[in-house]
């Protein structure tokens, strides 16, 4: 095959960009019949299936700018599968739907289906379906599915008075590298940053998980910087951990993509209960700690990050008193019978403002 | 609640935004936990599932001029839903992905929803997800999910020399009423017909399959360009025929979205075989005489309808010689051993350009 990267979608027919995309996509150990028919079929031992679906427009979700295709097929691929995760299932099979101006490389369309399979490939999660279309802008849609095991779904509605508040993945990190990211591009136009020449095309690491070097290397001028992009790039949900909670009786479960305080009162209002916060200096001190530095030298407080900062895509779970939490689960307070929906802020950061994304009004 | 189907969405929170769209959508008799969650959950009785995923494009794959952003809903409902039928699978859920400009009115993604609804609610198929994000151009991305019920999936692989090839549903409509409506618009600026006052917020007529009214009453003055315009914008697929022809023995199958010659042509190569066209006078003799007196008023031959129109999402499909071929199929031509992916045009079309539909590439 000739080297045909660096021509854009519109020089291929629908056909062949399918016949360069399709190969880069793993078959899920659930998978029965591939992409390539009308559809795929998909085992689902369990009698049932779970499914989500997520749409990520350039320049609201992600920018190009901030880093490689790559990224941005790992980053649809791993918020998706989180809230596979959050219902306490195991993740078996996504289709992609893709929105491409036909300007796009057909290397940056490869890239990205390298960066779904960097996320599903190791979980054994099919890529089973994939539909390309023109348009005017970059869209990822993406749909995931689950199995259960048998396992009674995990609803964010179960939380009772008395349950403990508790947490798996990183918080915060993510929001801190979208500030570092933020910092790094204020001056440039948004034009300029999407099209720029190294990122169009992504970088093609050995190690599959480092797309991101090129773009680090001009902005980032510490270790935490870069950690920090790295984890809203890519960021790792705690896969397991839901299974594991839903076996260990979690009466709650959801994954925190807007931020704490905005997805506990989620979870509070479907439960109808109040979730109070643990003074983040007993709950979240080592997090506290390793964010201070980044956030003193960017100006703000780490406790935002904490508290309001989304898209780490941990899972944020209720448990019975008393109940031994989970490996990966940290308590981070109790639910109590009260106005449904309330979230009472930590003592040590009482005036956080209970503010998350949203993709309409801000 | 007050009527606030005229604010632009950016007037709402997403979650407000989801508290309006949501409740218009349908349970399904697989539902299991409806959307709402951090995922859903649906039956899949048969131990596995048939999935496929499509996206369709503001001024690519429609226009907001063209119909109601009911019809919008119902047809991408209805093309997505025929893939499900064409591996002979029943179709249980959907889950769809939007992406809205900030001046979208409310009533238009409301409409939307019933448009859904209007297709799924009757097949008991259920919206079991949707994802609502704000950019720059209309996306609508569904995903569909059926269930085998017990039978094998009928690829576009199986066809072998000597089978009957047969479809079913119509031929030809869509790509009438697309060339109705293109004569129709082709004065407008885009821009103008797609921010048009009362298609915008669509007609919510008692009869609800009917969205189309306003539009037609202002560019048709024939049933049959009537006619041909809702059989673009509103396709009805021969769902049931898909499980029949699989029962039946259906040995190949695949739905026509890019036209019979380029769909045919698709599942010679995948089977390995060529295909021979009927004389369009025996096997489309009707369709041939009903779409006469449009394709000449408007100065083209309605061979090119049947043979490169697509969008009807009729099934195709091979069965065995001397089969009886199952109630709604209707005999096209026939398979042999030859050039894989050949497709011989019927003797009284020689000259038919075997061009379909191509998103990137024209």
């Amino acid at each position: 095959m000739t080297d045909t990267s660096a021509l854009p979608v519109s020089a291929l027919s629908e056909g062949e960009l399918l016949a360069r995309f399709t190969p880069l996509l793993p078959r899920g150990r659930a998978t029965l019949v591939p992409t390539g028919d009308d559809a795929a079929v998909v085992a689902a031992p369990d009698g049932r299936f779970v499914v989500s679906t997520d749409v990520l427009v350039e320049d609201h979700h992600f920018r190009r700018g901030w880093g490689t295709a790559r990224d941005v097929g790992a980053r649809a691929a791993a918020q998706n599968l989180a809230d596979i995760a959050a219902m306490g299932a195991v993740p078996t099979s996504t289709v992609v739907g893709l929105v491409l101006p036909p300007a796009t490389p057909v290397g940056w369309v490869e890239d990205l289906a390298r960066g779904l399979a960097d996320v599903c490939g190791p979980l054994a999660v099919g890529v089973d379906g994939g539909d390309l279309s023109a348009g005017e802008r970059l869209v990822v849609a993406v749909t995931v599915h689950g199995d259960l095991e048998g396992r009674d779904p995990v609803l964010r509605s179960g939380a009772r008075p008395g349950d403990v508040l508790a947490h798996a993945g990183t918080i915060g990190r993510a929001a801190a590298g979208l500030a570092v990211l933020a910092t790094g591009t204020e001056d440039d136009d948004g034009a300029a940053a999407a099209g720029s020449g190294p990122l169009a095309t992504g970088t093609e690491d050995a190690d599959g998980a480092a797309g991101s070097g090129t773009l680090l290397a001009g902005i980032a001028d510490a270790d935490d910087d870069a950690a920090a992009v790295v984890a809203f790039l890519r960021p790792v949900p705690p896969y397991a951990a839901g299974p594991a909670a839903a076996d260990a009786g979690a009466s709650a479960m959801m994954d925190v993509s807007d931020g704490l305080l905005r997805d506990a009162g989620r979870l509070a209002r479907a439960s109808g209960v109040e979730i109070v916060l643990d003074p983040l200096a007993d709950s979240l001190a080592d997090d506290l700690a390793a964010l201070a530095p980044l956030a003193a030298r960017l100006g703000t407080a780490p406790e935002a990050w904490l508290l309001t900062g989304g898209e780490d895509h941990g899972l944020l779970a209720t448990f019975p008193a008393g109940a031994p939490l989970p490996e990966g689960f940290r308590r981070l307070g109790t639910v109590r019978a009260g106005g449904p929906g309330v979230v009472t802020a930590p003592q040590d950061a009482p005036h956080a403002a209970a503010v998350g994304w949203d993709h309409f009004r801000r």
